[in-house]
């Protein structure tokens, strides 16, 4: 695919897609979703994995919490990575991740992932480029290792936020008292280095895209929503998985 | 609280209950449960732990999908207990159980647990009466570390089926496609055991009831599911949870 540049792509629904219509086929589309997931884990076959990519206030929660609802809570995983433990950094950085790469049946989510390590520690300048090249292609050999080695389905999204609807949503968590306990003073420090983070994902886009990498308008959160869902639905309907028999 | 008798306990709702009623409750319910468990995990100061038991289809499956697809599944984590691994078996049996305790913040689910190993193991007599009061008394330490030592609320269910409604349902997995999966003739075996597995569930509830039991009638669906949710419910409302300020 041709090289991405992000602040050339909108962060908004195309103009066709309606906002009130687009809500309202949700449901249905989540009921196809919990279908395809309950056919998943029955059979047994494929394993899924979502990544789950984007800047602080991007809305990788609120996307966890509204789509993946959905689903059977026994069939999905949600992993969360935050900074790693010392335990975790006396190991390659995808010890800690392939732990919980998905058995077959399952559906995992990956709430920020291995990209981390070629995203944050860039825009800090913790690796140079030779040891980005490296990890690029360690995580490109991975992915592999899962898609054929354990029939992994592996969608990656990345949530893309313009930078007023990200302050804006910053500014949500100082007065929301509900939204409060999300407060970390160093999100404002990490927003205002924008160019940096985004040309870290535009190289990771052009490096990392054996797996697609599908960039998602994340401003408004309907379309977002409505995005991951039908990708994930059309992917799950691809694998035209049926119902086992009685196992002999 | 005095000892039960479960074949002189109702598998079925209480006479006051009306199906249409209670199913009508559900939603309302479930969009509370949605919202405690919100400020559980924002809060991060207690951990919810619920231990689900019963024979084979007495429909904890079911409940898990029903009930808990109601919630954040970043803020849930089912743990399904299979035969022990060799691993699993080189160790002592709460190990396999205690690494899924739950985080403060979160609700972890067990489907089977710890109980199997004073259940279907005296059930099979793979151990004797004395071996299973000393694995009750480690049971009850052990639930008692959770609850004094990483303030764990424990909600124990006791999914109670009759030998009718379970035949019907094991059954169902013989004709109904989207069930057959599920079948494994040895259920039948294991069904035909039910006076043993009764008693060893009453000795069970007998000696292990510092953290209290409900015994879930379970011939219905409707209200196996009312009765979990709104335990679940009452129980996190006694919290009187609030959502914390900014930290600092």
């Amino acid at each position: 695919m041709a090289d991405i540049k992000l602040d050339k792509t909108s962060t908004r629904a195309p103009e066709k897609f309606d906002k009130e219509k687009t809500k309202a086929a949700l449901p249905a589309i989540y009921e196809e979703l919990d279908e395809l997931q309950n056919v998943l884990y029955a059979q047994g076959k494929y394993a899924v994995l979502i990544v789950l990519q984007g800047m602080d206030a991007s809305g990788k929660d609120g996307l966890i919490k509204n789509v993946f609802s959905s689903v059977n809570p026994q069939g999905i995983i949600v992993q969360s990575y935050k900074v790693p433990t010392a335990e975790e950094l006396s190991h390659d950085f995808l010890w800690r991740i392939h732990k919980h790469a998905p058995a077959k049946g399952m559906i995992q989510v990956f709430n920020r992932s291995h990209y981390e390590d070629i995203i944050v520690t860039r825009v800090h300048n913790m690796i140079d480029d030779n040891t980005a090249s490296k990890r690029m292609k360690a995580i490109n050999d991975f992915e592999e290792l899962l898609v054929h080695h354990n029939n992994t389905i592996i969608l990656k999204f990345y949530l893309h936020v313009s930078q007023e609807e990200q302050h804006k949503r910053l500014d949500e968590r100082i007065h929301d008292k509900t939204k409060q306990w999300k407060y970390n003073e160093n999100d404002f420090i990490e927003a205002a280095l924008r160019k940096e983070y985004l040309k870290a994902y535009e190289d990771c886009f052009k490096h990392c895209n054996k797996v697609k990498w599908t960039i998602v308008p994340s401003d408004q959160n309907w379309y977002k929503e409505y995005l991951v869902a039908t990708t994930l639905r059309d992917a799950l309907k691809e694998l035209n998985m049926q119902y086992p028999g009685i196992k002999k």
